[in-house]
């Protein structure tokens, strides 16, 4: 059961290719202290693993799943069809499309099944959108979330600054 | 085992909102004289049924299976990632882009696991694809298949006759 | 603050021409027994508003936020740019491109500020995701949630049921 | 006639750009021990050869066509039109579109004339839903196909341990 | 042979649903004098009398090819490969993706065979353009074209006219 | 006037970064001995140059219009407002939306006005069409198209034989 | 020429069929006290009207131009390429493709000659960005651009009122 | 106020990544003798800067506001809500989907806020909107696009001499 103290994330993704985009969602949960396992795990070539971690993630301790996937991305909707928990997809670009076949397939699911969607290749957003669902229950987790969103601020002002530099001089 | 000498197809619809337009699959395969068996299943409210559906159907004697699903389309996929039989995936339009979604979400499988895709509602055509995959079995499916390829062109040439006629007297 | 023991969403919707759309989210969350509050609060219209919405929502006592909107649909990612909330983001479909204007607008969000999008016109969807992350605080909903999914899924079997009977009599 | 012992596919490509594609539908026909003939032939440039070879396709012993096009990819349509044995189209992208002319030219055939049609530059599923459909017939590669596919969710899991592995030491 | 002294057009059309639509070719050519025959003939389903048409076209004096087609059209590129007479294509709306599909097959076709591709359901731009081609050999259409240049100019000042008038009653 | 004994074809580039697509359409002009111009006019940037190159084509001796734009691709629907020759209309791809929006800018043109449209860069088949179209007038023309597509089909059967030898010592 | 104390909008509409749709602009222009003359002008069936209303439009004392127009929407870029006025393109929806035809041959014009494109069908927004754009010089129109978007937005809290008390009754 | 004598833009952008366009803004603004401020500003990391931008702009002397954003690109719209100034909206081109997402972000806008969209990355012609704006009230601008449209003329003009003699010696 997930009534334990420590906030818990299963990141699965559909292929290990996905793993360079999908490192700023496991980089991201780090460094809001967020716990999180990550597997690769194929929708179709592995229905019974995707079905069995699904089926066990609540009982396993997880709060949250975040699955990516490209294509025909199945694997955020499968996952949440066994699961009660809530399900982040992240449709991935792949080599043709530019990423609309993926985020069809995952915002589009049928009435009773949500996956909750991020933008094409949006792995950030998916651990800021688990930290933000996570902190329904773990109230630490808005504190660094409101410190994440004032840096976030910090840095546009900074940008703002360097441009008013930069303008002065090149343009 | 489908080592029997009777074609049978398995049809399976997301939702019986779709059997509308599936019947045109069901009627096609009778009239062929293939046996089939029709289904309402979903790949998410369903996915134990749907699994178990795939995973059987070679040894309950099928040896095609049609799956109908709309909107982010998994069933099609979700069945094929459960069996080695060729799986006949069929896009239905939905109240939203106008099928693309379920087209893109059955027709983009990734390596491994293919679905066999036919037009946006292309009921029939999904019945006459199975009968074209059966009839590399069954010999007397393929004079059957030509005698239907006959008829489509006589109708086309009566639609001609027709529109001579026509077109004599309206313009 | 938000650490009450009921789970309260805040409902917003661009226009109350979406309240027939919407009113399914509501009545999604009152089966559930969530608690909510619907506006109509416009982006561009009442751009303070939404922004008071936001910004005072955890304070008032709510733990998600669903907003829905169409055509250029910033609604969800405005209120997402005020709250760390989670907020979840409904594209309704309007006169033209059959929604995926409102799509694109809500799902794409830059890297920061996520917003969970479901499907267009998923209005019922938007209430479960709802409650499945409320479910992560208040362990009742889980049990609520498993027994929704069971219904499901019973609903489908009687409609293949359904099938099975009008099929020996029509076809 | 068809009713030899031996699975015998024709593979047709559009032009021959499309072979560095195309070769793996070679190889995993090959991989499968599946006899098939290659040939570059444009339904365009050689309509005549097109329809010859369809036309003839069934009586030079083969079982299955797989045609891979681009651009208004008609080869798969011309090809089904003059023969009864079951047409794979491959849509293979080129210069502009990202592939989407060549997947609506062969997937949106009318009533009538079924393509069976596998993703964008899905040219390895074309084989293995090739060697599906044989496999009604030959059951031996009912076998073979049953070991690729555990070998394909072996894949996976040997990623899966190498992913651990890889985030022990990286992240 | 073509070298008659009156000009002459074939117009085809994929299924006699398309007759509402194609009359519209129809009695343009009327009005302009030039005789055409009609014909519904599919690449699909009568290929090898598609093929027929093309070939003998110019020999049975038509100096142009008009061929209307929806879903995956092949029609005019079919036609198109089996002749040197200038070939112009209308895509035709069907029941879904609003005549993308249609446009698609017939605009992009390959190096070597060019269909002259009028708007989705542009019917009667088929016929304006074929008498456009015809008044390169046969002048008299030149004087008729511009008579009909000038009365398309003329019916919109008196729309604009009557604008006017209804703008004074009206707003 | 156009009553001369030789086919003349008024090339028109919107930017002379179109130059080296529109090159195939110069050379194949070429090859087929038909003469030709080639002006850069914008339809934004010079308009009366436009009307003017469009309103003098016939009196110029000019037989055809080949216009090649993208972007929002105006140029070969303004030509085609200011005369009574067959305009052809080539839809180039830019920097965004991978040439769609010039597709639709060109071929979507409303009744009254036709541009016979071809592929997205399809430089060498605009010659073609308008060579196509000249033969009507210009027997000599007929023989050489006959020519050309003979040739296409000898390449591609080369193509073939190629292949088959690859074939033989690759795979 | 423009310097008059009187703000001044010349409307023009491709068709007479955008009438009902572009009385909007008209009607929103009179409650802002703007004078207007409506046009019926096509770019290309009255490509020299439509140049010579541009080419005066300065000096007939307009200082703000909108162009509403479907399909291959030419007419606001053909304007555009004659005046250096503002001009505000409208894309009008029509029989196929969603209006998307019209919004990308009105929004993608090439550098040098602007359209300030409004949303599809937008047309009494386009009425409003003129009034906005006069209201750089005419000082008075920014206060009733103030009361006006105010009006949106008690329009909007008396909408959410109403709705608190729909709630209470009908849920 | 902003009823100086000196035009002045604000041209805000919603990353600093989106410089090396927004330049061509600057220097086009820059070389009409235009004022401006530029700021990098984001409608969802500082939701209050950009308010705050909006709110100030009119009493801060600006004339006209440019806002350029990528993905879903609310920036423009964010900003028009909070201004009866004329906002332009750039929608730029990002990692996915081709810049359609922030095209169709912006231009979309519900009644009532309209945004004047230019072009995908169109930020040359975006400054040159604003131009004409101000030239509404500025008369001296007048003559100074009058002057930028004749050289826009004569490099097209050039452009084809060069084209003729490069045409000579190349083809």
């Amino acid at each position: 059961m997930s009534s334990t103290s420590i906030p818990k994330v299963l990141v699965v993704m559909g292929s290990d290719s996905d793993l360079p985009l999908v490192k700023d969602t496991l980089k991201t949960l780090k460094n809001f202290g967020v716990e999180y396992e990550a597997k690769v795990c194929s929708a179709h070539r592995t229905p019974e693993l995707a079905s069995e971690l699904a089926k066990n993630a609540y009982d396993n301790g997880f709060d949250v799943i975040i699955a990516a996937a490209g294509k025909a991305a199945h694997l955020p909707g499968v996952i949440a069809s066994y699961t009660t928990l809530p399900v982040i997809g992240i449709p991935i670009k792949s080599s043709a499309l530019d990423g609309l076949d993926a985020l069809l397939s995952i915002v589009q699911m049928p009435s009773g099944i949500p996956v909750a969607t991020v933008a094409i290749d949006g792995c950030e957003n998916a651990a800021l959108l688990a930290v933000q669902i996570l902190s329904v229950k773990f109230e630490h987790l808005r504190k660094a979330l409101m410190e994440h969103k004032n840096r976030l601020a910090q840095i546009v002002e900074q940008k703002d600054k360097a441009l008013q530099e930069r303008l002065e001089n090149e343009i």
